[in-house]
């Protein structure tokens, strides 16, 4: 996607040995791009949230592998890259994609002992992989755009009003998004469309990540209190919400970002459409009911009590808004029950959240040959 | 109510001709009282919301009369008070409540001419307003501390937990509060209860006032996000839920400070009972249909893009958390349907939003003699 007009990626290879990513701590304020050549460069960003977000954190980890091996001199890659794995696995103990992809790479290399070969086989793997994600929130673009698509047409002439939550946008993934990804194919091709951002509190994923971006593609949005979306369906133009996941059981209830349930719960209430944007890999086959079977983090406090932002000099600041000495209590997700939710966009089409059980071998029969296999 | 152990109002009479009052903009961060010693002062201070809460605006003009009359010489007495009256309502205009407190003034001084008996009248008058003010927020909270003791009963032997949304406090009142006094009363005669406070974006009154004051009283309280609330409800206790009121209409559809609608579609959902506190004074009789009858105030974008706090050297500062130039829309109410409503809990008792119109002769026939009428 777009930044300042320049097509960007959130991690890409900028030459042999040299990653460059965003910096996403300072965003929107500062757009700030990190350049690493070393793993342990890599992996110190990784631990302190410079890259966030599943899709990312999976691509970040097979770059990461691949520094390793730039670096390393011949007699010493094979240790180089064991060190490599387990320093990419400790960085952040809860993201499976990053356990995902530094397996994933390994599996690649099974066999191959020549440091040459090794290295162009490693960067093969590491293309492959990083291709394959943004292959996949593509294609959960295009049939989610076919639906914002179908909705227009419905509607007349007016723009289409999407409401979303979070970020779930391309800033969390390598490339599109998931919840956004169906916005931005639509805009792409030339339908009038406009996002209403909840601000998510308390890290403002959406007033500071989503409202970024969508500015960045051009694409008129407005920002609101998480607070305010039970007013605002039933005074504004709302035709359909798209939210990211983070979890998604078998019987379609689904983790998310704290404060999705509120949501669906009014959308139901007001009769509109709420769909979830999703790769199957956020699928876990083994969990049933979301309330049951997904464990919820609680965060620090601190989110609560500080806001970050930017100061009128232009730097940032945390300040503090509750009062010294009270207690705060942070859920950092909560769980949407299928029974609100319209339908979930996968990269193998659209399916009601009762018939995900349809898509479950999909993933290994319909990916085309040449991506990976999640 | 106490502030470090110190009983306080929110505006009282310090000495003849010194009006004090608590400075708002600056909680929970710093306590700071302000000492009056002209109308013209005081309704300074009215304008930039030093004072805020129209129980409590209603008083401070009445005090803001009181200065004019004390400070002016005997022969410019009666045009000083309409130089007053004029002053005083020309600094909110929406809040009715200093007009009503203007003409209640103005009424108990009709006919007198002697300069010290006038002065007289009116410091008597003052009080009469205040002390009614005060009074009827007392008989709210005991209404609902008699609904709370009887739930607590039904619960057993833990605390009651009360969820509740903004500051329907003591801040915005003299003293008390409406939503947070049923609270105080039954904490003050003993009752175990722990409160969860919603943060109130995009002006933070839950996370900042509301949080300020039960701390204060002593009575434990934790802040959640307002999107928290759904988790909340699924997973924590929460007994009853108790919100405050900007304007009911004689159905019983409220209209409070936005996020209230949301929190009570999701406490009918959980079964959990959800009341409104406020004064008989704050039913709007010519009003029916929520929804219709009842203008939404939208207030300006930046509130949504900036937030107040406390830096770590301990000024106060505003941070900017969205990306310059994106839109924000800000409505600062919603309505909550009466269907949503348990009850609504008056100075006169508690009845269910559908009988309102049972306590409208209510406030004429049964407030006490020696007590304003409203």
């Amino acid at each position: 996607m777009k930044v300042n007009g320049v097509p960007y990626r959130t991690i890409w290879r900028e030459a042999p040995g040299v990653i460059a990513a965003i910096d996403q701590r300072w965003l929107p304020h500062r757009f700030v791009i990190e350049r690493f050549e070393s793993v342990d460069a890599l992996a110190e960003a990784i631990r302190h949230m410079h890259i966030r977000g599943a899709i990312a954190l999976g691509a970040a980890a097979a770059y990461g592998m691949e520094l390793a091996a730039e670096h390393a001199r011949d007699e010493e890659l094979i240790p180089a890259l064991s060190r490599a794995a387990a320093l990419l696995c400790t960085t952040r103990p809860t993201a499976v994609n990053i356990r995902w992809a530094v397996g994933r790479i390994q599996s690649a290399l099974a066999g191959i002992q020549e440091p040459h070969l090794l290295r162009q086989r490693l960067r093969h793997a590491v293309d492959e992989l990083v291709e394959g994600e943004v292959e996949r929130c593509r294609r959960i673009g295009e049939h989610g755009a076919a639906l914002l698509e179908e909705l227009a047409r419905s509607i007349g002439t007016r723009p289409l009003h999407i409401l979303t939550h979070c970020n779930a946008g391309w800033l969390g993934c390598v490339d599109y998004g998931t919840a956004l990804a169906p916005i931005y194919v639509a805009a792409e091709r030339g339908l009038a469309v406009h996002v209403w951002v909840s601000e998510t509190r308390p890290r403002n994923q959406g007033a500071a990540l989503t409202a970024w971006e969508l500015q960045q593609q051009g694409i008129p949005c407005t920002v609101l209190v998480d607070s305010a979306c039970g007013h605002l369906l039933r005074h504004q133009p709302v035709d359909i919400a798209i939210v990211g996941a983070d979890r998604i059981t078998r019987r379609g209830d689904v983790a998310n970002k704290i404060g999705t349930y509120p949501k669906a719960l009014l959308c139901h209430h007001h009769g509109v459409p709420f769909y979830v944007a999703a790769p199957l890999s956020s699928v876990d086959w083994s969990a049933e009911d979301g309330v049951r079977d997904i464990p919820i983090e609680e965060r620090p406090a601190e989110e609560v009590h500080f806001q970050l932002g930017k100061l009128p000099d232009g730097t940032l600041a945390s300040v503090r808004i509750t009062p010294e000495g009270v207690a705060a209590w942070n859920p950092a997700f909560d769980v949407t029950p299928a029974e609100l939710i319209t339908g979930i966009i996968t990269e193998h089409g659209i399916v009601a959240p009762t018939a995900l059980e349809l898509l479950r071998n999909a993933e290994f029969e319909r990916v085309p040959r040449g991506h990976p296999q999640v």
